[in-house]
């Protein structure tokens, strides 16, 4: 049976994401499984410097094409450097937002200015192959909270937190069609509750769904 | 007819794109032909500091999909900014590199480790769509001969001029193979001459093909 697992993080702004993948870490490295936390875009040197490219400046900076294939090259260096390593060394890598975030930012979230599903697509295969997590937790919760919850958090907000809700209602939508379109990979969490709570569900996916011994 | 046009400059190292570059941009104006002179990577602002991340620092420091995928972000910005609101304006556009550069540097520069041609095509197809250039001079030369000149015009060498004399060579045979299968948008032109000479080449060249009246 496979003992190192692939794990991503998704949903919209002010969602928990970070915060439940140092958990969700916790519990499995207490569980014997040796993790690896990592982000996305980031997560390798090269990633976060084309990151920073991406998430500072002004909303209309990149045309969305541009700012998709800076999303992949990014992707690209995170797995060659940091993701595909750790697991070849026996590791599990939780990573904050992963390619589900590319569909549901660029492909969705500027409507009829979006990539649209199937460039998406075809983007991924080029650069990613057949590799997939082995589980998605999408954290769902009302649009107002979590773009609150972000804004509070951080007195820079980043480009994204900037764009109107009605961007990140396409988002959250976007999210929600990923989980019908690919149940088996993914889940969805209520993301509007205590911090404990979305824990729990979130461990005991995992349990029933990759430690099943 | 068609009174402007798209033209890019191809080929190794220390082949004299620029400059013929800009002794082309100099006979078309005068002819009445307004030109826009740019290059990639880079030709706009954003595509000019995704240009600082590709061409600055280690050999090894990207692998060539996340090279790739760079090259295309920067063309993507290069493209929307500065190349396309030009050529709607009426001018004619001269480009010192263009894709061919990615199919000879990152489809077969690295051999055996290079994308190959379907790889490139296909994220092309993507991200330019149909739009090609109208003419491609390719600057042709021996290997040695360009590097060398290279290196002299700079102190600072980039990331492409540390790489081996076979990674050139690779180059080299990869303009010339792009050639013979496009013969109607390419041509050769024999670098290792003076800069009159090449440059009356491709007046003639673009005379013929373009300004036919």
């Amino acid at each position: 049976m496979k003992s190192n697992f692939f794990i991503t993080l998704e949903g919209g702004e002010g969602t928990g994401k970070s915060t439940q993948a140092r958990l969700l870490a916790d519990f499995l490295e207490k569980n014997g499984h040796p993790c690896v936390l990592t982000r996305e875009p980031g997560g390798s040197e090269g990633a976060e410097e084309i990151r920073n490219l991406v998430v500072k400046g002004d909303v209309a900076r990149w045309d969305v094409m541009t700012e998709a294939l800076l999303m992949f090259a990014a992707r690209r260096d995170h797995l060659v450097k940091t993701v595909w390593p750790a697991m070849k060394e026996g590791k599990t890598v939780i990573c904050d937002r992963f390619a589900d975030s590319t569909m549901a930012y660029q492909g969705f979230g500027y409507a009829d200015r979006g990539l649209g599903q199937m460039t998406v697509e075809q983007i991924y295969k080029i650069v990613v192959g057949d590799f997939k997590p082995d589980l998605t937790i999408i954290l769902d919760m009302p649009v107002e909270a979590g773009v609150a919850r972000a804004v509070k958090r951080d007195a820079n907000i980043n480009r994204y937190e900037k764009m109107g809700l009605d961007f990140h209602r396409n988002l959250r939508n976007a999210f929600l069609e990923i989980e019908k379109k690919e149940p088996m990979r993914c889940t969805v969490i209520d993301a509007n509750r205590t911090i404990e709570e979305i824990s729990a569900d979130i461990i005991s996916v995992v349990r029933a769904r990759l430690l099943k011994a």
